[in-house]
């Protein structure tokens, strides 16, 4: 399934990934594998180097036909058993971690080579770096300045005056709108529209009247954004995403936003106009967050949580409209429960009468 | 607003569509009027075929002006209605259907004819089947593989190594990304991204880093994706869809999910990562499904529902966190009276005391 | 961040954005800064015009730096504040719209110059008006009608048959599907799909039976469509938006809906077939309406809203199934409260048999 790569020794794949605790090589010098590719523990073969975390995923060390593990070091029962079933094994703390590194050791990611494809339209003003790949019938407006090592991919439309940061990857058929200021090793995936317009219309009495949306969009070094997600610009000022963050497909984020460093959004949130996102935040799928609403630092809301007004930091919130995670337990386990509890009072209450 | 088209007799609409029970002409061979054209019922006038089905409609067989009518072989009495107001009729078990293929007499679907256009840049590294049709501004990638008969519309975007089966459309801008298998007699509407990376990313003390996602997705033969959907693949192993599974507009499914055969998924639908969906699940609008959650086969989500742990095969669910469907009907119904529930136990509470 | 522009007196300004009803400079003839751009007034600085709205934003009349702001007419307090620190203003029932026409005086949206790309491939059947901008790579079939100063960004498919009307802008990478009909002043923004496919199949004992959508999508004068938006065409009919309607990014409007005039729908809003949306709607971002269901004009649908059935005109409704906002607040606070109702209720039962 994946591109074809050389075999590695299991000693060597475990000094690469760099965050090894023990391994079964101490123990068993000859336990040393070839490992051919990587997989998941359920579907792992022989050759196959996989991982264990979780409750749900433990009991399969008896069963896996995985030739290598990665295991938590918390659990030393499953070295044991590893061990027992002549599984090599390194420990680590963080196992899905050590699982990343390990993949990226056979995979090499597909990446254009260098250069500029006779058909894209670059404008004589835009300013392109050194070493970029720029695919196909990609368009690049009027002033816009190209970082070194880019890599634009088919079919991508640059408006006027939007700058990319080096090593920025943009994937096929994105639409980076003008004056949006995209930083370094940022990715943004197919489909995906930065900069765009905010919604700005002011009801009047003939109708709704445009807003025109001056600001710009800036997206700090390291972010990557979902496919088909849009990131608009405000009516003034900016709409920033800070660095590291990271965004699902199909989110939303309005004009005026400013989201902190380091927070994940899964798919399909959606921030209205003027949100502020801490730093750290994760937002689960399909959250809405209100207009102008805030959200602390390292703050969580669960998935299709309808988040108004403030979330104090660290905060895990849940429900819509959103409440604390421990009371939305409690409160939904009881709404199970309402069609007993209004029964129960009726009858407490012809019992009393009675 | 249909593309224009021959008339056709009623008897001959009658015998095309394959599933009729009893008509009118048996009893009025005479009432056989030209069909021009097919409309919905509210709307349809003189010289159009249409069809009733469900309650709201059944009334307007006393009203349309259709000239013909196709009506459920169920209420007998619409039969009549229909014999005595002139409309001819055909009755079927399934009026919708036999709809559909009426539909399918007067329309043909716009299919652009064989041919590569001059502006498509197509690897010389592809193989391209026979009879295809590849729009202007297409990009094929190295090594892809796209079947016979096969239609890309305009702009689209292949990634390397991908496979597109026989008689698949690829609608405008809608993007491939590498290695996906597409199965035969797809259809991948405008704008969705199929095989996109999975949002991969783990937590350590630094930020997120990066899992590559080295696996692939899979769609197999009959799969519809609607417009801006997207579907990831995942870090190893594969994300698939079954058979004759469709999916509307917008609707995100992650990496790793495994979706059974002849599902429908309404728009916006998301799908977290790992989720497994059975056979001819339907989820409606705007549903979420949370990570490693399990949906049985024959199982339905209404619009909105968040399901976590596992939906049971057939079990019918709503709500977030998602309940068994009756039960929420109940539970909704009351959450209306809370406001009323809790003036009652304060009062009875103080009655106690008194 | 916005493009250079011409310093403007503030007097000008105010005479040029039409609705001001008393300004600073009749008191203070002297008090006509310069002006030289507009800001939101947290972040204004001297030279910076800027306006308060809400009472958020009252106190920083107290402390902003701008030169120059527009105040509420219903605030004579403000004016007075904002006299005693030198900060010109003018007054106006509605500060939002007056900054909207500020914006406008200091901004001059990117606008393609007219002329067509080599790169646009473009159908000889199809008309195009005068004084079109037609982008690299744009693709144009058969018999397609482009009105006069209709603005067609890069990358953009128009499917056959399809109608743009007069100064109509298609923004990079939207799709255009056949036959639909746009009209004049309309806005499609990046990655759209209008006209695509509705959603049609009908469930046969051997599947999914495709339901061909042989009808059209319509668009009136002055409709707005947001980012990655999808409009679909129904199996019969159209799927209608009527004048001056804005939906904004990620809308999923299905087959056969009638969206009436001057409503506005925010992100990730999904209408399912069939629904009818009356003039002056206002829909929040996630909401979901259900098959066939009726919105009545002027209503209003709170953020992440479910709604079925019918929603009366000028009604506000909240919650998921939807009810009237009034009675959501309040069993919404009290859901918050279900864990004590619940011990309170198990106590009195309690209580009573004792």
């Amino acid at each position: 399934m994946t591109a074809p790569s050389t075999a590695l020794k299991f000693s060597a794949i475990a000094e690469r990934i760099g965050i090894t605790e023990r391994t079964s090589l101490t123990t068993h010098p000859d336990l040393d594998p070839e490992i051919l590719s990587v997989a998941a523990v359920q579907t792992a073969i022989a050759g196959q180097l996989s991982y264990i975390e979780g409750e749900k995923f433990a009991p399969l060390v008896a069963t896996t036909a995985a030739s290598a593990l990665i295991l938590p070091s918390q659990q030393p029962e499953l070295q044991a058993q590893a061990t027992e079933r002549g599984i090599a094994w390194l420990s680590t703390a963080d196992p899905r971690l050590g699982f990343a590194r390990a993949i990226a050791l056979f995979y090499t990611p597909f990446r254009p080579a260098p250069g500029i494809h006779p058909s894209a339209v670059i404008d004589p003003s835009a300013t392109v770096g050194h070493n970029v790949s720029i695919g196909a019938h990609v368009v690049i407006q009027a002033g816009v300045i190209v970082g070194n090592d880019v890599c634009i991919h088919p079919n991508v439309v640059v408006y006027p005056g939007a700058a990319i940061g080096d090593r920025t990857v943009l994937h096929a058929n994105c639409v980076i709108h003008e004056r949006s200021q995209i930083g370094q090793d940022c990715v943004i995936h197919s489909g995906a529209a930065i900069g765009s317009e905010g919604f700005g219309f002011v009801p009047t009495a003939s109708g709704w009247e445009k807003m025109e949306q001056s600001g710009i969009t800036v997206l700090e070094d390291g972010v990557e954004i979902g496919c088909n997600a849009a990131v608009d610009r405000p009516a003034v000022g900016e709409t920033r995403i800070q660095r590291n963050t990271k965004l699902d497909n199909l989110v939303h984020v309005a004009h005026g936003c400013a989201v902190g460093q380091g927070v994940a959004m899964a798919a399909q949130v959606g921030l209205a106009g003027g949100v502020k996102i801490g730093n750290r935040v994760i937002l689960a799928g399909q959250v809405g967050v209100a207009n102008q609403a805030t959200v602390g630092d390292g703050a969580i809301a669960t998935a299709q949580t309808g988040v108004h007004g403030n979330v104090a930091p660290g905060e895990i919130v849940s429900g819509s409209p959103a409440v604390p995670y421990k009371l939305y337990l409690k409160a939904s386990a009881i709404y199970r429960r309402l069609p007993d509890m209004h029964q129960a009072l009726k009858k407490l209450q012809q019992q009393f009468k009675g």
